[in-house]
């Protein structure tokens, strides 16, 4: 699959040619950029997700740089040494993206965190890429502005790191993922040179888009050492519906029956049976008893009202007990359902999904996830932005001790496989807003053919021929 | 600036393997996919833009393919021979983008123009790339849905093209332009083979964004022949506003002050007074008379009545002469508006512009785009989708024979170059809707820094390496 010219794959260099690396960082760097802390680099080789997925591999250094010079100067410095550079934010990803390789240099952007400017009148920020995404939101908050896209991660993850994956979120499916809040980037390639995407207007074309190939690419292009991003409407009004169904498939038939009535929410969310039994666990709540699905849904804007009456007089007549214009409880359900993958139970053992498939789709999906789970004996929960299609299913196992460990692993792996396999044959994807990281190559090309693989490869190319920069994450 | 392995640029083909070339292409190909009619070939060295900016150059056959296979004979056949590949819409586009290049053959999307599927479940159509945009949008309509790219000619253009040049429009700064509605595409390559770009959800972070790659590239790495587009609720409400103003910058002030109420219009539109002269002597209106700036907004959505409110407060505070709720006036004068740069009179010699700056720039833009059109002694309209702020200054000089065409077309063409200087000196960009083509090349390298010209070049290569595909067109 890789080419011998990649950095990190090359001889174990010698302890002469490691010492003089680090002799030549230290000399281009200042003191508090650096570390070789066995505790610091051990960290860097994981990241939020499941860290049974990818073998932890140990970087040589971390590189915290305060400015772009110094980013320019660490890639320089490990292109002469031929050493990856493995580009990380806040290391809050599921996918393992920005998890160290073996002898590579971590450039980690959470030092170069500041905000440089909020322009109210064009609606715009400018940006380091260390600066955590809920800060750009406050600021944008004191113009009445907002930044959009708000994945479950935002009050800990880099803006840098939304980018480099292209991060979703519950309001994508009105104001769209990263890559439609982003109109430029600052970025180091692979040669150490500084490149400007494009201007910071609305509209551009210019030449090649260059500024979406970056979003999304996992830091295997260039490193973003700069964004302005596009702000939007804060809305002044917000109205939040929570609707209790019987079935699952008729709260899916809620997603498009609001889509019928013309309405397009901020945010639509679906909780499983399962799921609410898990918050109910954790949080003593009684979600399970009033119904197999929950819809929460908010309505946005000088219309919220309207849409809010229109969303209630809809789910109500597919049979959803719905909450009462006003109540506090539908809030709450948000608040519970930003962290409803998180609540696991201490004694299970778990792995999840990003899949996502069409919306017509998302019954189908779902019940056939179902069937996945029965037929690896593990348990299933699922939370959706139904809006997108987005689904981020859960197989467990409560582990009893008597089972091997390794035979529980073979089994929720085998469990993804098949949620794998079940989302591309619905016309669907193995990433809907985490990236493919380290963990999600394996199913790269079920999704992708070998031409487009090849393509994509002649591209990474174009951008870092030594194959410095992230190898052997994203792309196959 | 182009290597030799260009396709076009290798000496004069002789007869006889222009003979060979022919006859491949009658055999793979009916013959009513292909013309080499004297007037078929000459109508494709040329588009609506201004012709006098690039010698026509003549096509050695012009190719109407049905099929994505006969797309890929066509492809490959040219291949063999070294042909340029130029591929082409409906024409409509107005920076020579399509225009032929001497010896190449044209490929016409104009017979692959089937929709082939409007799903409201999913709210996507999947179509062909001769679709002209207005027959989309109409198809949409069936099921309350609506195509939200509007370009000026969305009653001509084709989806293709639109694709092509990530076509703008109207709606612009509440819907995205092109690219923000494209899910996936279907693209033939240099080499014949076909490339599926990605799933067809809303939400997909697999590998580098080939689609947004494609978007905008003016047929210069591949060829559309499919695609499938995200489809927006059709609001049921709209509220048309026209607010004449004393002056073109409080005008512009107003831009700012909707968004300060929080509103996002589905349109924002500016004319000038000249603009409105122009109108007024081409249909008989009075609006110069009211004064010196229009802008007209229109508000849609379940919001559109409260916003429309707002809009009208906040105009009427800065001094405007607002339109009543309900006028049918503010209507037609967005009728017009669609006409707005067309109409020219006969006896004038014109040039466009298609640059945008960032929103706070925008009276700044117009004040200096005056200073540029007194220095050189041309008249000066200005219209802009301000909301973008994507401004479209037309100078023109009324010819009265007195003067040689040589020097005013010389006059006009320096107002041009300073009239970019000025949007690039602003933080803007040479194209804001239209694209390079071959008219803006000119300009490139003022906008875009050499190592982004040369990254571009190495990311053509990866996807063309023997340059057929619209050689000399969208990049240097």
């Amino acid at each position: 699959m890789h080419t011998p010219s990649e950095a990190h794959s090359s001889a174990q260099p010698s302890a002469e040619s490691e010492a003089a690396f680090l002799q030549q960082l230290r000399e281009a760097l200042p003191a508090s950029a650096l570390s070789t802390d066995p505790e610091d680099l051990r960290s860097r080789s994981v990241d939020l997700g499941p860290s049974e997925h990818l073998t932890p591999e140990q970087p040589a250094v971390v590189v915290r740089p305060q400015s772009v010079e110094q980013v320019q100067h660490a890639v320089r410095i490990a292109a002469a040494h031929g050493r990856a550079v493995v580009t990380r934010g806040a290391g809050t990803g599921l996918a393992g993206g920005a998890n160290a390789v073996a002898g590579c240099l971590v450039l980690e952007t959470t030092q170069m965190n500041r905000i440089l400017r909020v322009s109210a009148e064009d609606s715009t920020a400018t940006v380091e890429p260390g600066v955590i995404v809920a800060d750009l939101d406050a600021a944008a908050a004191e113009h009445h502005l907002m930044y959009a896209p708000d994945p479950a991660s935002w009050r800990i993850s880099t803006i840098g790191g939304n980018i480099a994956t292209n991060a979703g979120g519950l309001r994508c499916a009105k104001y769209g993922v990263t890559r439609d809040s982003v109109l430029s980037l600052d970025v180091v390639l692979a040669d150490g040179s500084l490149l400007h995407t494009r201007s910071a207007t609305f509209k551009h074309v210019v030449g090649y888009d260059l500024t979406s190939l970056m979003v999304g690419s996992e830091g295997t292009l260039g490193i973003v050492v700069g964004a302005t991003v596009r702000l939007r409407h804060r809305s002044q009004k917000v109205e939040t519906i929570g609707a209790f169904f019987p079935q699952l498939s008729t709260a899916a038939s809620g997603v498009v029956e609001m889509s019928r009535v013309g309405v397009q929410p901020a945010i639509t969310e679906l909780l499983d049976a399962a799921t609410m039994r898990a918050l109910d666990e954790a949080h003593g709540s009684d979600l399970a008893r009033r119904g197999e699905a929950l819809l929460l849904v908010q309505t946005d804007g000088h219309g919220a009202e309207v849409e809010a009456e229109l969303v209630r007089e809809a789910l109500r007549d597919l049979g959803a007990e719905v909450t009462e214009p006003g109540s506090a409880e539908a809030d709450e359900l948000v608040e519970l359902r930003r962290h409803a993958r998180g609540d696991g139970l201490v004694d299970e053992i778990r792995v999840g999904e990003d899949i996502a498939v069409p919306r017509s789709q998302l019954v189908t999906c779902i019940e056939k996830m179902h069937q996945v789970a029965r037929a690896h004996r593990v348990e299933l929960k699922v939370v959706a932005h139904a809006g997108d299609g987005n689904l981020h299913p859960t197989f467990s196992v409560r582990t009893s001790g008597d089972e091997e460990l390794q035979e529980v692993t073979a089994r929720l792996d085998a469990a993804l496989d098949d949620s794998v396999r079940v989302a591309l044959e619905l016309g669907g994807t193995i990433s809907g807003e985490h990236g493919v990281g380290g963990y999600k190559l394996r199913w790269m090309d079920w999704e992708q053919s070998s031409g487009l693989i090849a393509l994509q490869r002649r591209i990474k190319e174009a951008f870092d021929p030594q194959h410095l920069l992230n190898p052997h994450r994203g792309i196959l």
